[in-house]
């Protein structure tokens, strides 16, 4: 098949003509598709519908140690909740605190509170680090490096991709004193796909960091969110970096918002009880405990690890066919030379490459088409793709339906997009 | 009755063995009483329980505009939720943001931001001012005091009593520019009992502000615990603040912590749509929404403002018997002329100030015979009260018994300590 850079500008202009023309019939079809976020489906959230019928009784929300779980108290979370995330991400119990509905929520308050008090390793506040700086891998997740940017960090970019993360940068820009620590998501990366090697995390927690305070913010969103039996495996980040010394220099997130409902799930905070007693001193101040009757019924739900094996290979079931949908689509994309995407092994993304230059008019093209994706330019910090060619396609959403007509768009805004680009020279 | 400041030595020494006598019976009763923290029983949780069994069903979790409660989204809580908020607290629907489970956490955040970033009308974030103050009206509530002394606020501490606060000294502290704002529990004072005038409160909008980004703190976390139909009356502090062009001097916060169940409840923060605009784009940052379904529950089974006044009937029937007992045990205790105490028509808390010099030791007595007090100091900025005499009964948590029990023991504690003090002379 002959690429588009190998056309003739009368082959490109007709080309472009046949395609305008489909997309004028599909724009009129005045379509309301949105691949923009990655949340789960209706018939997802069904599945775990049970859990908002979960009987609590006195038998349940009476502790064995007579505590009331719908009154005051048990600030860190309840036991039982420590254990499922404990077993489900290969945390000691003991470096865990259970948060709200919200890991977000945890990340960004753990830098504020690295901002206003310092962390458990500061000299000072980082408030105080008038050059203070982070690592921000991209393409990734726009909503982190929102966070850093509001915070005042200057974003510093590395670059990754389904394959894995540059982790030679990384080293060498954690010698920086100025440069306080990064974004991870290890598995199943938001929007790469990739999982990061053993090696990677091996040099992740055994680098030399230039500030004695340099923190991982390890999101492990996607951790057990496998299409299948044989998904990627993430090497277990505490156990080496114990090995190597370095385990405070993790805190780790997770949360059952894509496991159960996103808007009322269960986050997880963890990290070595040195960190703990430090962070937990300023979450004593900011709340007397998140909800724990919510807790109870995540357990009661979720039950054991097996379980909830179980509960990820029913959703897989919803996400495989739609990301193999995108695939179909974007197929005769590659042997144009005009795109470049992944294929994880689950998670909620994928991360398209277009023709540099053509992200923005792609993501243009598709929203007069009726379709909504992630902007052009959000995986990338401060909004800006410095080649534009990169667009986040979250599958999860629409129905399968939807996913193949939206995907079908997508390659033809793709490709309209790249003959404009080659037309223009 | 003679007081004891009357009495000869003789007579002090004499009542004092006796009363040792008893004490040392009571002490070997090795009972476990806890007076400390104002915490619903469990029976008035109870009433709440068919919170736990709400049925959730399609119908009310895909709102009427397609939105889906169980997902990603509706960020800033659901019209229902803020409706019955609005109506409850008087105010706007439109200044209403819906959090999660802790108003305290609310509080902390928005002070965060300031620090961090500033409010909509700073001139730099707060972190900046060198000498940031805070004024907050003592006898008071810890965890308030608690978060403006770690965020570094120099804390001024004002006084009140059963009848108000000193209002002259606040428009007094106000007109420096260092101080930030103020903490208020407006209604039923936690733990003075006092609700502010109409005056007061008119005074506290209209007054004079040195800084230009001052703020009232405005706990109203009682706003509606009325022990009977004839409660206090708290004047609209918003609709008085429009009168008097200084609306966003306030932010708002309630929840339904002691309406429905402490751990799991839904709170509030409301602030003029200026004040709005400015502070959520930081918690857009935050979170991407709070638990929904929770809200949509407690709108289930909150309904409307008529039944949630009957609901607060029906808890205020487990309140009343316990003051009654607090009050029937320290009764012998003002014509002895060693204790002044206050006495609500709503709210949690009894404000019990002993003779001068003696709360520390009657806590240690108190925890001598197995019933827990909030620490004597507690109720001031920096846990130190300056003539060591206030002591916050909280009698809602025990039994009535218990409480009986606990409050003999605490007349006895007084007593003794009063007797210690005039001996030591």
């Amino acid at each position: 098949m002959k690429k588009y850079k190998d056309y003739t500008r009368d082959e490109l202009t007709h080309e472009l003509e046949k395609l305008k023309e489909e997309y004028g019939e599909v724009a009129a079809r005045d379509l309301r598709l949105d691949m923009s976020r990655g949340k789960p489906n209706g018939e997802q959230l069904d599945t775990a519908n049970s859990l908002l019928t979960v009987p609590l009784t006195p038998e349940d929300y009476i502790t064995a140690g007579g505590t009331d779980l719908r009154n005051y108290g048990g600030f860190d979370g309840i036991p039982e909740m420590k254990k499922l995330f404990s077993e489900l991400y290969s945390v000691p119990e003991n470096y865990i605190f259970v948060g709200g509905n919200s890991s977000l929520q945890l990340m960004y308050d753990a830098l504020c509170r690295a901002m206003l008090f310092g962390t458990a390793d500061s000299p000072r506040p980082w408030s105080e680090e008038k050059n203070r700086k982070w690592i921000c891998i991209a393409p990734g997740y726009d909503r982190h490096f929102a966070i850093t940017e509001m915070l005042g960090f200057t974003l510093l970019t590395v670059s990754c991709d389904g394959e894995g993360i540059d982790i030679d940068r990384i080293e060498e820009l954690a010698r920086d004193p100025d440069v306080k620590g990064l974004w991870c998501v290890p598995k199943y990366s938001n929007p790469s796909g990739c999982t990061y090697s053993d090696d990677t995390v091996r040099r992740l927690v055994s680098m030399e960091c230039g500030a004695p305070d340099f923190r991982i913010y390890w999101d492990n969103a996607y951790g057990i969110h496998d299409f299948s039996e044989d998904g990627d495996t993430l090497a277990d980040i505490f156990a080496i970096a114990e090995e190597c010394g370095n385990p405070d220099r993790i805190f780790y997130f997770a949360s059952t918002s894509k496991i159960t409902h996103p808007g009322s799930g269960v986050a997880m905070f963890a990290a070595t009880e040195h960190n703990l007693a430090h962070e937990l001193r300023a979450v004593r101040a900011q709340t007397i405990g998140y909800d724990k009757l919510n807790q109870l019924r995540h357990v009661k739900y979720l039950k054991n690890p097996e379980n909830v094996r179980k509960i990820m290979a029913e959703l897989a079931a919803y996400m495989r066919p739609r990301f193999s949908a995108v695939y179909r689509a974007l197929s005769p994309l590659r042997p144009l030379g005009i795109a470049e995407w992944s294929e994880p092994r689950g998670g909620y993304f994928i991360s398209l490459d277009v023709l540099p230059g053509t992200a923005r008019r792609v993501w243009e093209l598709m929203r007069g088409a009726g379709v909504t994706l992630t902007p052009a330019g959000a995986t990338y910090p401060y909004g800006r793709d410095p080649e534009d060619k990169n667009l986040r396609i979250a599958p999860s959403y629409p129905t399968e339906e939807e996913i193949a007509a939206a995907s079908d768009i997508l390659a033809l805004c793709v490709r309209i997009a790249a003959l404009e680009h080659y037309i223009a020279g």
